[in-house]
């Protein structure tokens, strides 16, 4: 099955490639858009049935290797 | 509004990043992660009450910076 990752920094993290593209957007016209975090959206082929099984793993390699737990937070979203 | 904006390679397109990200898992012993692919996920804050128009402004902002036609393709998801 195809999961999901979304891995964000956490809100009270600086994003400064957020800033960097807001600046550019604001410099083409786009004023409407006010600020820009930018995150990371992983896609895995994961082998298994048992969707409670998989979430288990896949949070386990999130926690492990995904994501970096002092500054981003995850979230794993199952089919 | 919060503004999703997803942003993938496309599927031709070889993906080194996500493949040293699943060696890296299967090293570690997540042999069922069989793929992974990685793609940015952007939290745009945009000013504005109209979903259609705010809609219309942020595909023209991928299109135009926040996404590279050639090989990746977005999709933008409003609340």
């Amino acid at each position: 099955m195809v999961v999901e990752v979304r891995v964000k920094l956490k809100e009270q993290v600086l994003d400064p490639q957020g800033e960097a593209i807001r600046r550019v957007l604001a410099g083409l016209g786009y004023a409407e858009i006010e600020q820009v975090r930018v995150g990371k959206l992983m896609l895995l082929e994961v082998a298994g049935k048992d969707a409670t099984a998989v979430r288990s793993r896949v949070e386990e390699a999130c926690r492990e290797v995904l994501a970096n737990p002092v500054i981003e937070e995850f979230e794993v979203r199952l089919p």
